[in-house]
């Protein structure tokens, strides 16, 4: 038998490191007062994350906001939010949510202070940075202790299955999620039940009205916003997932289900008696959620091109080293001298003039007939899969940070080069388990 | 302008050659007199074909058919016809239609000697060819000099167009359809208009309700017998040949549109940045429609099992040689080592045993997700056109003079020798004019 004992007594935090957060906390919030209180601010600091809400894992991050009052413009409150995060952690990076805010890591924990406005449940939208203060305070309300730890398993189980996370990098399960599902169904195994009973979307809610809104793979009714679906970001390969990964632990409990996801490390070549290329973009300074939306556009986008062309793509992974790697497996490597390049209807008057055009000996065979049309095989200019992706993808709008790193691209052929590639490991080891 | 006389006058037959045929005639037809008269059978000979009807081209053919009462059976019939045959044919060879008859050249000039019923118009039928004798009748009643001379232009017409004849290797239009269509609109320019200015299917019927049980090309119905299309044989494309042929003909009338069909010659191989095998078979000994149709069954399973296996078949043409030749042309030459096995639905019971299976090692890549399915890649054995195309051909019976020879199929890269084929001369010089 598992004995989620053991699992939680190597994941969950520790007395030590429990005391270490409580004591960074206190310095943070005290410190955070002062500040609001010396400049007459009308705001609080509040925890928030899963430090506040008890479900936090080892190592974990801590997140303060500060609350503004709803009389600040939101310059001014992000203004001053900048200003406290920068008193509070020395050396803080700023970064871009929805506010921007302050980044930074003091006795090897990472901390956020994040500025956001004064909000009520249900009420009128106005960020969904501004909505985390209310998810602690339902999460705080409908917990106990022992519900905390059922939240840490499902999230290691999550983590493990490569589905927790809802920034576009994972399009996964958010922490928030994971509460809100062992709030309702009770416990970390009934979670688990429940995914491996499902067929098709999953949807969570008490008011059936409430879901019509939604076309997600998952929709679970955010409880301090009816109009919201918590779990928008999964997307129905990560359902797919953890149905997978559900139903074969129920069929199999081990701790392996639990812990970290699987690592991808870079792979030389394959031969898979395809035709392998990587696209290689260099990678711009730009928010991980832009720049996997982007990079994810990109692959797409090359795969459409490859496969309007003729060239039978299969397969396409991307990966973000260093650069963005998008790989793409096609049959066919370089198209044939000629294409067919059809031509009038049999029964109309233009076949006379197609057939004195193409007869002049500037086709490579016909005029004959294909159907009930005329057709010619035409020279074809551009053959190589480098020569047709470099033209075609000027046509396309990706997204305004790789648009100007386009000309830039480089196509590899990975069977010509000893390289090892990320976005290789991670294609050819693609795996359920 | 063009001279019609000066066409007829090159391909018409002349003084010389009608007396000569006019004097086998009659010699032929005394000595088959003699011979039922002095064997008491109650049949008799009928001439029949383009030289009976005043219609034939230069050096035609002298068909001769012997009419016998339906007193007799099909096999007294079919025995008495055969020892008419040998003895006006010295060293005549035995053929099969629906009756098997005397074939065999004297003077220069081909001749058959038929044996068939009796019947009359709009009877029920026995078989095509007793219904020859009435086709004759009809054409003699509806004719006259001037028209004779139409049908030929017709006929010449066409020849050079590739649609003259009604047997399988051509699938076009018989001496007896162009003799219906002069009849019917008058002249060969108006029958040449006819088909400019058709649309769809050519429909040729006195009542319309005779045409709704057929879902031919082209239906005319035969004069003869209205439960019959004449021109049944001709095939889509050898009507959009008529047509493309007519219009280019109307815009500019030249003498080059009439006399021998194009003549294609053997030619070694040509690069077209594809993958090009030519299958080969012995050719059996039997009659050209067998053959032909055989052998296009043979092109039709052999494009078949290149497309579902992957090779992306993209042209075929066959020809008839020493052997029987058939050409495709596919844009893969090897498939990929690997192909996705498609496994259960995500939401089935059944993930738990197709993970068990595909994990132990034995899949190339996998188990992965691929839309709502589970998959997994794994090793193909067979990769090479030769091996698919020879393991797969068993699986069909193609027909019973050519099973046989399948397992003698020898299967030609013909960028690896410098053999000419007639099949890669007839699908490199395919052109409409």
């Amino acid at each position: 038998m598992i004995s989620f004992e053991e699992i939680l007594a190597k994941y969950k935090p520790d007395s030590e490191e429990r005391s270490r957060i409580d004591s960074l906390r206190d310095n943070l919030l005290k410190q955070i007062h002062g500040f609001l209180a010396s400049n007459r601010i009308d705001a609080r600091p509040v925890l928030v994350g899963s430090v506040a809400k008890g479900t936090n894992l080892k190592g974990g991050d801590l997140d303060i906001f500060i609350v503004f009052s709803k009389k600040y413009s939101t310059g001014e409150m992000e203004k001053t939010g900048l200003k406290i995060g920068h008193t509070v952690i020395p050396g803080g990076k700023e970064k871009y949510a929805e506010h921007p805010y302050v980044s930074g890591t003091i006795d090897g924990t990472k901390i956020d202070i994040v500025p956001c406005f004064d909000i009520t449940a249900n009420s009128k939208l106005i960020s969904s940075v501004d909505r985390t203060p209310l998810h602690t305070d339902y999460v705080l309300k409908n917990i106990d202790e022992k519900k905390m730890d059922e939240v840490r398993l499902l999230k290691l189980f999550m983590k493990r299955a490569g589905v927790y996370g809802s920034e576009i990098k994972v399009s996964g399960f958010s922490g928030y999620v994971c509460e809100i599902l062992v709030i309702k169904f009770g416990s970390f195994i009934d979670v688990i039940k429940m995914f491996a009973r499902s067929k098709g979307p999953v949807v969570v809610s008490e008011d059936d009205s409430d879901v019509i809104r939604f076309h997600s793979a998952v929709i679970i009714i955010d409880p301090t916003d009816r109009s919201r679906n918590a779990a928008a970001a999964v997307s129905e390969e990560n359902l797919a997932r953890m149905k997978i990964a559900s139903k074969m632990f129920l069929g199999k409990p081990d701790p392996g289900f639990f812990g970290k996801p699987k690592d991808f490390v870079a792979s030389p070549y394959r031969d898979r008696g395809t035709v392998q290329r990587i696209f290689l973009l260099e990678k711009p300074d730009i928010i991980d959620d832009v720049l996997y939306s982007q990079a994810i556009r990109f692959k797409g986008i090359i795969f459409q091109i490859l496969e309007e062309e003729g060239f039978y793509p299969i397969s396409s992974e991307f990966a973000i080293s260093d650069e963005i790697e998008v790989f793409v497996e096609c049959k066919l490597e370089v198209l044939p001298k000629t294409k067919v390049h059809t031509g009038p209807p049999v029964d109309t008057p233009n076949v006379k003039e197609f057939i004195e055009k193409w007869s002049l000996g500037n086709a490579v065979r016909g005029p004959y007939i294909c159907g009930d049309r005329l057709c010619v095989d035409i020279e074809l200019d551009r053959r190589t899969i480098e020569e047709v992706v470099r033209k075609r993808i000027m046509e396309y709008g990706i997204g305004k940070n790789i648009d100007p790193l386009k000309n830039a691209m480089k196509i590899i052929d990975p069977s010509k080069t000893g390289r090892k590639f990320l976005v290789l490991g991670k294609f050819y080891e693609e795996s359920i388990l």
